[in-house]
């Protein structure tokens, strides 16, 4: 898998998004070449400007000469696929630059898959050979936050005038932030803001890094650069001791249970005996507990005939 | 398990909370005298009174004659336990009515599971007698979303000048109240919040159910019983048809898939290979696919030594 093959990219994430079989082998190998790619996950209320700033700062990268893949996670859209069919047609040239690839994700239906399809993916442009991947969520709803999470930077895209939503929001989500970007600095307030926030992140529990909190101006095109320059300090900083190393393991450890239920979810729900012991539990003939036992039991006849 | 024995009650739901073995045999008994009770999920944004308005809606019920249960699911809190310990502690009468049983949830440390010992809790109240039984959530995150649905009836409390916020509150959340209470009805702005629900929920996609809007006050004691009317009404349009079968299927379908992940989690990721496996993905000495595929070989084995 090449990053100059963004047909055979797009087929395969397809191929996996769709949980099509027969494709684990070319998964292992891309795997062993996973690992060089900086990941940033984008978080935000809505209307902050996390899809513009992101095109912002890809475009900033492309210049440099990266390569960058862009995955726009949204639980609440039933549609994935590539940028034209995405939910947010990004209407710039990032779409048709060769050292860009864009991928939108939505649910398409199916249960608690998304968090491991956006992993997948992850490891597939990685392995492919991006430089930089941006994970975008649409919201800060709990699921967007652990997707987020499976970055090596998370940034924070903030804007003015949010004041009382800044409190309502959950300490949980602040914390996650390493980088601060208040966008729309031209707007009244912004200053206010910066201060809000600096006043919040100096309340969180003891950590070994402050968040930096840059003021960006996506309409005017301000602050790109500045913001590009804090992400890369705290790549800097992970880069010291076994900071990358811990973070990555976290990162592994949820993603390698994200995967194993959605293999189980696939080889246990969607086939076999659940919806039968299901409607015996419905009729009472069977309870919860014993129906969950003769699952298991079903997976282990399943692997003996593997 | 009786009713008359909270003590009883408790120490089986802690068990189980805890994941101690041994209390299968206790829960699939009393599933068996389970479907009695009318499961009320109550959410809404943080601050709109679900708290006080349960405790007052309870009262209600209680003064009817019923047994009430009451949990309240707090995905932010490590805190589990009698209302006590909970970390909102209810400054009234009920926490000592013996027909009142009320309990905290918080995560306890113990990822993903907050959803199946909810389940848990709720089928133990509902076979030792509950006949109505409440599940309170903190906020409207995306998890406390999932284990409010899995009750017959939702209660949506919401507070006048929101305003911006009921726009913001993602469709999704708006689209599982059954039964919607503004509380605060003496705050100016009650009208207009009245208003633009009902506008809202006109704009959702057909539904055979249009959902009832009541006003309350907590406050001045106001408009409780006809709460508790609406609430019926919606019972009573379950009971027509198959309609209250339906729900449950759906319910039990989700709390079964939860129930698997759940012992799966301890079986697989807190016991075993699990971290070995991590540590050689992080080596880059094996990759993850494989590693599922070790983890499943592993379950069986397990399986065939039990």
């Amino acid at each position: 898998m090449k990053w100059t093959e963004p047909r055979q990219i797009a087929r395969l994430i397809s191929a996996v998004e769709d949980g099509r079989p027969g494709h684990e082998e070319q998964l292992k190998e891309l795997f062993y070449q996973t690992g060089q790619a900086h990941v940033i996950g984008v978080t935000g209320p809505p209307g902050a400007g996390k899809s513009s700033l992101t095109d912002k700062l890809a475009k900033y990268y492309v210049d440099q000469g990266k390569r960058v893949g862009i995955i726009a996670v949204d639980p609440t859209s039933p549609f994935s696929g590539g940028s034209i069919l995405g939910d947010r047609i990004r209407m710039n040239d990032l779409t048709t630059n060769p050292n860009v690839f864009i991928r939108s994700m939505g649910t398409r239906g199916h249960l608690g898959g998304l968090a491991s399809s956006t992993h997948l993916v992850k490891q597939i442009l990685d392995g492919a050979g991006a430089d930089i991947i941006f994970i975008e969520t649409v919201g800060v709803g709990q699921s967007e936050v652990e997707i987020v999470q499976a970055a090596d930077t998370v940034l924070m895209v903030m804007v003015p005038g949010l004041g009382d939503d800044i409190q309502s929001m959950k300490a949980g989500i602040m914390e996650i932030g390493d980088v601060f970007a208040i966008n729309k600095a031209d707007l009244p307030g912004a200053d206010r803001a910066k201060i809000d926030i600096q006043n919040m992140l100096t309340f969180q529990p003891e950590k070994d890094w402050l968040p930096l909190v840059q003021m960006v101006s996506v309409k005017e095109n301000t602050g790109i650069e500045e913001l590009a320059k804090a992400i890369e300090m705290h790549r800097s900083f992970l880069n010291e001791e076994d900071r990358l190393a811990i973070r990555r393991k976290r990162n592994t450890r949820n993603e390698l249970i994200d995967l194993l239920y959605d293999k189980l979810y696939r080889r246990l729900v969607t086939q076999g005996n659940f919806e039968r012991y299901l409607e015996q539990i419905v009729e009472k003939t069977l309870d919860p507990y014993s129906a969950i036992d003769k699952l298991l039991e079903d997976l282990r006849s399943e692997n003996e005939n593997d």
